[in-house]
């Protein structure tokens, strides 16, 4: 089997997928910071939009084996626990 | 080169996508088969949030390198042809 080849594909897609759930990361980061303004719905239909693509590039990559369905998972999990902060820190103010 | 892997990656991509693509396809189909139904602005939304899904896993590809961008640009153009066909239909009534 080739396992260079094949590493090559799986390293860049976890580092593709790591790229891209810390873009999300950062806006909800943003948001965090800016907790004193109103919670605007237009913020969180962003970042509901921006989870569905990542979710999808997710399953992508886990269909074609480039991932662990656990990383996958990993990955947004770690992604809800920060939007269930945001949500939280906005429903207690 | 480990050209026997990265083809293996490379074709279960193009693969995967093209089932993808199929699937949209599909929901075109059924919907211009139901002109007669009003038009669904639920549907059209169902279809908008699968093609984002779907050129979020194309520019995932193609930035891997797993795909031409071309491949992932005449997937997406298929499908927006037959969007087009549906939206004309309707528009036509």
């Amino acid at each position: 089997m080739d396992t260079k080849a094949q590493a090559s594909f799986q390293e860049r897609a976890l580092e593709q997928l790591t790229v891209d759930a810390a873009k999300i990361a950062q806006l909800i980061h943003v948001q965090m910071d800016n907790l004193t303004m109103p919670s605007c719905p237009l913020y969180e239909e962003v970042l509901d939009t921006q989870m569905f693509g990542l979710s999808r590039e997710i399953e992508f990559a886990t269909k074609l084996g480039l991932i662990e369905r656990e990383q996958g998972k990993q990955i947004l999990d770690s992604l809800e626990k920060k939007l269930s902060l945001l949500h939280d820190a906005y429903t207690d103010k």
